[in-house]
C-alpha cells in the first residue's frame, strides 16, 4: 500500500505514478482465439459442440442438447432459497425502475426553411450476453446486463454460459429467468463469441455482444468487433472512497476491501484530509482481511495496489478525482453532493457515510458495469444507450431544397465532389456544378 | 453492376453475397505504427517535428511552429470566397441548431426506499480532431465532427491537420474557426494521433479522438484506444436508394454516384420495385460517368460493388433494408414517412424526391458522420452523446441503507464475496455474513 502526502515534495510525481501503475498482465491468445472463431463459423454446430466436449468435459453433448430448456431453468430455481429469491427480485425491480428513467427520446421538427428533420431510438433486434461460468459467475450480473437490453425493446436476448462438467448455477437462472432471457446455450470461451456473431445451425446470430469474460473471451469479442456491437472490455475493478475523519475507520476498510476482494489486480484508493484517520482505516484494513474468506486475494491487490492520500483540505481532492477517474467514487463526507457536484469524471458516485459501494453492486439500482482504467474521463457504465442506436431523419421539398440546396451545391464544388453537386443541381434545375 | 430480382430461385443467396461482398483492402501498417506512437510518447516534440519534416516536407520545422496561429487562421480566411463562406455559416447554423436538440437530460430522484437516484451527463474535458490533409480535406467534415464536441460543452477542441508542402487549406482552417476550434497543429499520421493521446511539450493530451484518417491513422486510433476514447472507424462510404418508377432516372443516378465518387470501394445500391425504371437508372449512371470529374472512382465503385435489386412491391425492401442497415437510406417514395417508421436499421434517412443524400452531407443539418459496414444495426452516427458521458449516482440514509441493504449482503453471501457483504453489514449493525 502507498501512502501519498500532498503536501510532499515528490507528490506531483509520485501520483503520477500512482495513476499509471500498471496492473494488467497482457496474455496474448489472439491467434488461438482466431483459430477457434474460423472454425465456428465455417463448421458452425459440430464446432462448437467439438470446443464444448472438450473445453467443458462434455463428451456426450449433442447440437440438439446445446440449449438450457425452460425445464432445466424450472429444476434450478426449485434450488434457489426464498431469502435469496426476494433479494434478486428486489434487485431486478429497483435496476428495471432505474433503467426505464434512462429511455431516450428523439424529436422531429420543421424548421423555418420548410425542412423536416429529426431523431429517433431504435433497440438493437438481438443482443447476446456472456455469462463466466465457475466462480466469476455472478446473478447480479446476470441483471445488469440483460435488464438494460430488455427495457431498451431488444427482442431476443440471448445468454452463454459455459457449464463446466455440467453443473447448472441457480442463482444465475433465476436472475436469466427475471430479465427475460429468451434464449440460453451451454457454451462459453471464444467459441460461445463466435457463435453469437456469426451464427450456426442452432444458435442464431446477433447484432451486439455484452458481458464479462476472461482473456479469451475478450480477444473474441474484440476479433468479432465490427461484425456485431461490444460493450467495452473491462479492466480490473477500482474504488476511490473520499472520507473525512468522522466516519468509522472500519466501514472505510471495507468498502476498500469490497473492490480489493474481486481481483489482485484490483484497485482501491482512499483520500482523506485527516493523516490520523488514515492510519486507523490501514490498521482496521489489516484487522478485516484476518477473517476475509478472499482475504489473501484482497491483501495481495491492498499491497501492491492500495493507496492511501493525504490532502490539506478535501476540497482539494476534485481535481485529483478527475484525474483518477475512478470506476466507483465514494464521498463519505458531510456533504456529499456539493462535492459531487464538482467531479467530473467517475462512473458511479456513492453518496455519503451509508452508501457503501456493494449496496450499488447489487440493490441500488444503477449499473455495476462501469469504465475501468480511468476511462470515466469519456465513457460511461452500461445503460439501456448501449442496447439502442440513433436515426437521423431529413426531409426537403422542392421549396425547402430551393432554400437550403444551393449551398451544398457551393460546397459540394468547392470539395471537388461533383455527382453531389449534380443531385442537388438536378433537382433545382440549376447548371450542373 | 450486380442486378438482382427478388422472384429468381437464386435470390437468398445472391443477396446474402452483396450482403457479404469484401470492399476494404487492409493494410497492415500495425508495427510502423507502434513504433511511430512510441517514439512520440517517448520523445515528445522533438519526434513529433522529425516526422512531420519528413513526410509532410517541413525540413525547417521547430516545436514553436506547430501551432498554426490565429494569424495564419485569418490570412487564410481572406482567401475564402463570399459565396462559400456564407455556404460554411449556414451550414454551421443548421448543423449546431440540430445537434442543441440532442444535448441529453439527466434525472434525479428518490424512491419509496428513501433512496436517492440520479444520473447526469458531463462533457469530456477536451477532444481531439483529426482532420486529414491533400484532396480527402472535406471543410464539411470539421463542422460535422467539431460542432457536436462544442454543443456537448467540451472545453479544449483541439484540430490536428498536416500540411504537406507547408500549404494551408483556406476552407478547412475557416469551417475550424467557425466551429469554434481552440487549438490548431500542423500534423498529421499516427504521430499526430499520438501527440493527442499521451501528449508533448506543446500538445497537451486529450481524452477523446475523433475524425476520419488514412490507414495509418485508422491503425493508430485503434492502438491509443483505452489510453483516450475514439470514435468509430469508418469504412467505405455507402448509399442504399428505395425509388419507384415515379422518380426521374437521372436524379436517382446522380444519387447513386454521390457515395460511388467517393472512392472506388464504396457502395450504391436501388431497391426498385419497377425494372424498367431500373434499367433507366443505369443508363442514366452511364451518361453521368461521361460528365463527372471524378467519374473513374465512381465507375469503378459502380461496376465492382454497385446493385440494382428489383422486388415485386416496395413494401417488401424492408427486411433487406434492414439486413444491408445502410449508412444512408434514400426514400424516394409516394409516402416516404410510412416507409421510414418501418425500417429499424439506418444511420440517416432522406425522405422523398427532393431529399438528395448529398444536400444532408452539407447543410441538412444532421451528421455526416455514419455507421458503414452493416453496423447502423447497433451503432450510431456521430453525435453530442460522442461527447459526453454519463455518472450515476446513489444515496441512502441508515434508513434506507436499513431497508435495501440485507438483500446486499444476502446477494453477496451467495457469491462469496466476503468484503461486500461486511461493508454493508458494519453499516447495519448486521453479523458479518
Amino acid at each position: 500500500m502507498l501512502l501519498l502526502d500532498a503536501r510532499a515534495a515528490d507528490f506531483a510525481d509520485a501520483f503520477e505514478s500512482l495513476l499509471h501503475m500498471k496492473r494488467e498482465t497482457d496474455e496474448d491468445v489472439n491467434a488461438t482465439v482466431a483459430a477457434i472463431i474460423n472454425d465456428v463459423r465455417h463448421r458452425g454446430d459440430l464446432a462448437l459442440v467439438e470446443y464444448t466436449a472438450k473445453f467443458d468435459r462434455l463428451p456426450h453433448l449433442t447440437p440438439a442438447g446445446l440449449a438450457i430448456t425452460a425445464d432445466e431453468v424450472d429444476a434450478a430455481l426449485a434450488q434457489v432459497s426464498p431469502e435469496l429469491m426476494a433479494a434478486l427480485e428486489l434487485a431486478a425491480e429497483r435496476i428495471t425502475d432505474f433503467h426505464r428513467r434512462q429511455v431516450p427520446q428523439g424529436y422531429a421538427y420543421t424548421d423555418a426553411a420548410g425542412v423536416r428533420l429529426g431523431q429517433r431510438w431504435t433497440a438493437v433486434q438481438a443482443a447476446g450476453l456472456y455469462v463466466p461460468g465457475g466462480t466469476a459467475a455472478y446473478p447480479s450480473s446476470v441483471l445488469m446486463n440483460a435488464i438494460p437490453a430488455k427495457v431498451a425493446g431488444v427482442e431476443r436476448l440471448v445468454m452463454v454460459v459455459p457449464t463446466p462438467g455440467g453443473v447448472l448455477n441457480p442463482l444465475v437462472l433465476a436472475a436469466a429467468r427475471l430479465a427475460g432471457i429468451d434464449e440460453i446455450y451451454r457454451v462459453g470461451g471464444a467459441q460461445a463469441v463466435a457463435a453469437l456473431a456469426h451464427g450456426t445451425e442452432t444458435i442464431r446470430p446477433v447484432d451486439k455482444i455484452v458481458g464479462p469474460g476472461n482473456a479469451f473471451v475478450a480477444a473474441a469479442k474484440r476479433q468479432v468487433f465490427g461484425t456485431v456491437g461490444i460493450d467495452m472490455i473491462a479492466g480490473p475493478s477500482e474504488i476511490l472512497v473520499v472520507a473525512d475523519g468522522a466516519n468509522d475507520p472500519a466501514w472505510i476498510a471495507a468498502d476498500l476491501l469490497s473492490q480489493a476482494e474481486h481481483d489482485t489486480a484490483a484497485q482501491s484508493i482512499l483520500i482523506t484530509d485527516d493523516a490520523d484517520f488514515g492510519r486507523r482505516v490501514a490498521l482496521a484494513v489489516e484487522s478485516h482481511l484476518k477473517v476475509l474468506p478472499r482475504g489473501e486475494i484482497a491483501r495481495q491487490s491492498w499491497e501492491a495496489h492500495g493507496a492511501i492520500v493525504v490532502v490539506p483540505h478535501l476540497d482539494d481532492c476534485v481535481a485529483l478525482v478527475d484525474r483518477i477517474a475512478p470506476e466507483h467514487l465514494e464521498l463519505a463526507v458531510e456533504n456529499p453532493d456539493a462535492l459531487a457536484a464538482k467531479v467530473r469524471n467517475a462512473g458511479a458516485i456513492f453518496l455519503g457515510r451509508y452508501t457503501p459501494e456493494a449496496v450499488g453492486d447489487y440493490i441500488g439500482g444503477p449499473n455495476h458495469v462501469l469504465p475501468t482504467a480511468r476511462s470515466a474521463r469519456f465513457s460511461s457504465g452500461l445503460g439501456v444507450h448501449d442496447f439502442m442506436k440513433r436515426t437521423t431523419l431529413l426531409g426537403c421539398d422542392a421549396n425547402a431544397l430551393r432554400a437550403i440546396g444551393p449551398a451544398a451545391v457551393a460546397l459540394a464544388g468547392a470539395e471537388g465532389l461533383g455527382a453531389h453537386g449534380l443531385s442537388v443541381a438536378l433537382r433545382l434545375n440549376m447548371a450542373a456544378p
